[in-house]
């Protein structure tokens, strides 16, 4: 993820373009920026308001003129297509998908407490919800000239960003193309985000949004989409997100052994009470709140809360809405892209001074958390799903 | 799952027409038949022989005259239509299709040590993997009048056995209808299984195979498909086949509040050597092997082997073919219907008298298996996919 952060600061800063952000992020990298919101405001809306929602950049953000702004598409029937923002907008219909989006950092700093890993020291809050809108990428393809006759070749859709290094490298990544044509999967071209367009930081004027899948696949200020026999020869495709055996060390660590990490396991955390903070226990209970999730579309389908550190456990309430507004339909099978809020209150066990909470989600594949961290460790501190748990002080 | 055991016990035997079955299966329950293999034998082949295969029958094995079969399809455009077993096999392109089969309650004997649960005392051998032949059912809705305007209002496609109790009552269950109709869900109703005609055991005449999903929904002696807007009334489909919370007990249980299970969750078991076994240690290593397999078509990427209880971890080798054949080439994405095996041969640990072997594997959207069986404990005893341990003495 961060291999080039060293490389790209020079002496004209080419972070200067960087948008203002909002001070309350807790920040990990600024150059290039990399931050969270607070857990506990995470949990306050189901919608992340795009200020808050975390921003993982790999490279400066690059200064995008919309009237300027090209998107090239290679590798179909009858040879490259290129398309203005305005084309993007006015020649597909525009199409809204609510989404989750995790960096595969997500909790890495458990990792880190088990054993040093290499990355940034994300907490629990490098994963937001909003709302999308954009072209259907599916239409996009079969515009520039996507058929059958593709998917007996290609089986890949890679992409490319505007933002680049000091070398011209750019960010890149690729998905499977049956996700990227599938008429259920969802992939946007996105170039609103919560109603408004879309913010610098998050990829302005396009980014791809795949539902579903690991974060670094979502290119933001896409500039280019190569449909390809073969995945994105990018660094973050090849030698990064890929996830390994505890005992896989730098020195025998094989990159190709490994598949691209795409769809996410099932994930969840404990957004509030924080840890070690104080529990007024005259009420005789707590309450326990946080975010659940899946990848690959596959919807939560209940959290398990402990307060006793995995003894006993409560199912949670889960909400798939803005507190106080109606629950949503549930999603078709396979197409449950958002993440869903939970609560519960608890009564206190008699006699503790301490608490372990924990949590744990199930999916309707029926894939649980593992119960600990050191059996999932893995040296780049991905994919980091266990159980979260959480201490707190009775007062 | 065996509810209704009891009530088919009458005086003229309904058991009768059940075949002769493999003396070396362990027998779980006679009436209705239901046994699995010897797990050691279950890894020598990658293709589970027929004789061998788990079997895990409700009811009694139905006698079906091949001349007299009739499938019944309802709930299409045109009104119902009816197919013999000639009409199936000349009529429908035949396809084949490697799969595995696992029984919900596969392992369920170690949710029993936790706590006891209502439920066949199955070992890690409910699985097994076989090669089936037959129409797609995607093919034969499409004949029978399946079209978008299907799509729109139905959702489900419920099966029914011709196995039934002493008061008729059929055996039956469903799967979602995108899963039914994708040209990429290899949903079969399958005539052969291992290039012969379907065993009675099985399903003769015709079963259904549901690629990555769980056992219960590949129906066999299959009588009737109905396209419907709901899930099978069937008792197998409301009230049994879901999982809920360890903290779940048969007084508090409401089987409306969770989702019947479809997509199993990835699992992995060691074949060999058994528990309790004595290896030889004067070689200074120790060979493990087993099965590893997950729902939905996800890929088993890797299965992670321990000889100290999950302290340190190896790499095993994983087999997609027959020993000695060449690896068959990867499934594309979304279809890996089929279990690995897998061997690894690791050094014994100096002074060590006794060894507690695990595994765990993980799948293509990296989810991986729970560490210990008491948190995913539930009173059905279904979805058992903790790490396998087993202890072995060294002489
Ligand atoms: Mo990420
Ligand atoms: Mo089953």
């Amino acid at each position: 993820e961060d291999r080039r952060q060293q490389e790209s600061v020079s002496s004209s800063d080419p972070y200067s373009n960087d948008p203002k952000r909002h001070p309350v992020l807790q920040i990990n990298s600024l150059k290039p920026f990399n931050a969270e919101p607070p857990p506990e405001l995470l949990s306050d809306s189901y919608i992340t308001p795009s200020a808050l929602f975390f921003k993982r950049n790999h490279l400066p953000v690059p200064k995008v003129d919309p009237e300027m702004y090209k998107l090239e598409v290679e590798g179909l029937q009858g040879g490259p297509v290129s398309f203005s923002l305005k084309d993007l907008k006015t020649r597909f219909p525009k199409h809204t998908v609510t989404a989750t989006l995790q960096c595969a950092g997500n909790r890495r700093s458990e990792m880190n407490e088990v054993k040093q890993v290499k990355g940034l020291n994300w907490g629990i809050a490098a994963i937001s919800n909003a709302t999308w809108s954009g072209a259907r990428l599916r239409d996009i393809l079969l515009y520039a000239g996507y058929g059958p006759e593709v998917a007996t070749k290609a089986q890949h859709v890679q992409f490319e960003g505007l933002d680049c290094d000091v070398t011209g490298t750019t960010y890149g990544a690729s998905i499977p193309l049956a996700k990227a044509v599938s008429e259920e999967g969802d992939v946007l071209l996105a170039y609103e985000m919560n109603g408004e367009e879309l913010p610098a930081d998050h990829g302005y004027p396009v980014r791809v949004v795949v539902p579903g899948i690991v974060g670094a696949r979502n290119v933001k200020w896409l500039s280019k989409i190569v449909v390809s026999e073969e995945e994105s020869k990018s660094h973050w495709q090849q030698n990064d997100y890929k996830g390994f055996s505890p005992n896989t060390d730098w020195d025998t660590v094989d990159f190709k052994s490994a598949p691209s990490i795409q769809e996410l396991p099932i994930q969840s955390a404990i957004t509030h009470p924080a840890e070690g903070s104080p529990v007024d226990s005259s009420m005789g209970e707590v309450t326990v709140r946080g975010y659940a999730w899946s990848g690959g579309g596959r919807e939560v389908v209940r959290v398990d809360v402990s307060v006793d550190g995995g003894k006993t456990w409560h199912v949670a309430q889960l909400q798939n809405a803005e507190k106080g507004e109606e629950p949503a339909p549930s999603p078709p099978p396979g197409r449950a892209w958002a993440w869903k809020l939970w609560e519960i209150t608890v009564p206190l066990p008699t006699e503790a001074h301490e608490l372990e909470l924990v949590c744990k989600a199930v999916d309707n594949s029926y894939n649980v958390q593992p119960d600990s961290v050191a059996p999932i460790w893995n040296l780049r501190g991905v994919l980091s799903n266990a159980w979260h748990r959480v201490k707190v002080k009775l007062i």
